[in-house]
């Protein structure tokens, strides 16, 4: 092909694209229904991973809950809630190491990316399933103080993009991929958290933007979803004018004090 | 302060930022020397670690030399051409492990992280100081077939900029950090790589750019530096329009072959 062939190909597309995008305004989203579908849900036992547990039993999947604790009482009452549910502890999933970066990174990716491995073979023979990555806005967006931590969520955003470029390589267009980047949450993994951009998200929100970002098929879910326009405003804003921003925003929190001590 | 104020602010410090950055076009861009500089470098052993070290063996730099397997005898002759070169193998600085995705993220970030957090404290207490972070172009780009190594390489640019951002939070203006994001390089790590968009890298233009970066204290260094203009179209265009250009880039390679048997 020749590169004027190319351009028009990628104009025409850009055209397409922004008129179809502009023809959904008006079509009612479509919710995929999740009823009896079997949903692994790792990091179960607190916080948004216990809350989207809910939400799935609430809409009658069938659930099997992981976490590196063991998943309290109350997440049993989901199996209440729905006959068919299974609870499974995982206590020994990830194994106990001093070493903080190392935990953070297993806590944080290498067991997600485990975990994918380990159920990515029976979802592409049936070329049906749907992956979530819970990363952060510290996966797009670096804050001071947080170093190993935007790391690992970086990768997690990262893991995300490849597997769906992975994916969509092999054709399998039956495994849907989303993934979920909230800023700080109040679940007690940092310490009196605040900007002066908007408030401290609830995890009833976050969840409720992670499920409609699964039934609908979304590949990235922000929240807020403000956070779009920072990514753009990031990469055509010269470093001056983006360090006058984010003083503005004025992340401020005490301490990162973790998700075991907030249980 | 009022939202007005903070605009008027931003609008001020845009053209102030883009007036410095047109006058800058003419004015000679200030190497920095690092004669009787001690510079440690990881990866040592081959590819772009080794050519890095001649570049500074060159420049009369002190070199310290790590790589995982021995640092081999050519390297060893860096010691000859500079006299106070030390040279220090480190076997043992990564375990060897059966688990890929593991050693993957140990051979990127993890070895990085706790190599930078083992001098870090040095350097803060004199201002002074330079880190370097090899990344890739797949720590912002993802290509199909390289998950765990996209991954780890976006955690590698989470890394870099996390740490410029709390440096600058701490008023560490003395230790400057640069990342490297090249696109495939010529040294084995991938079998037969093959791309419409600009040839495949050599070590030398890699390091020759990476010499520029370090030596003008740029932060982020692209090889090719078109990437940037990527960056900011993927944020741009629609989904549908990147999925066609990035057919048009034709990126493919036969296999990962990995490091180790590249040498």
């Amino acid at each position: 092909m020749n590169p004027l062939l190319d351009v028009l190909l990628v104009l025409a597309t850009l055209i397409y694209s922004y008129l179809e995008a502009f023809v959904k305004l008006f079509v009612p989203v479509k919710r995929k229904s999740v009823s009896g579908e079997l949903v692994l849900i790792t990091g179960a036992g607190h916080g948004v991973g216990r809350a989207t547990a809910f939400e799935f039993a609430k809409r009658h999947s069938r659930l099997v809950l992981w976490d590196i604790n063991k998943v309290k009482k109350e997440i049993g009452d989901v199996s209440i809630l729905v006959n068919n549910a299974g609870v499974i502890t995982a206590a020994d999933l990830l194994s106990t190491q001093d070493h903080q970066v190392e935990r953070m990174f297993e806590v944080n990716i290498l067991a997600h990316i485990w975990t994918t491995r380990a159920f990515l073979p029976a979802m592409m023979n049936n070329n049906y399933g749907h992956i979530v990555t819970v990363a952060s806005a510290a996966g797009h967006f670096v804050t001071s103080f947080m170093v190993a931590y935007c790391s690992s969520k970086f990768a997690a955003v990262g893991f995300h993009k490849a597997l769906t470029e992975e994916l969509s390589t092999l054709g399998k267009d039956g495994i849907k991929t989303t993934c979920l980047c909230p800023v700080f949450i109040n679940t007690g993994f940092v310490k009196n958290p605040s900007t002066r951009l908007g408030k401290i998200l609830e995890v009833e929100e976050v969840v409720e933007a992670l499920m409609e970002g699964i039934l609908t098929n979304q590949k990235m879910v922000f929240v807020p979803s403000v956070q779009r326009v920072a990514l753009l405003l990031e990469k055509l804003f010269p470093e001056r004018a983006l360090a006058v921003l984010k003083k503005m925003t004025d992340v401020k929190f005490d301490a990162v004090t973790g998700q075991r001590s907030a249980q």
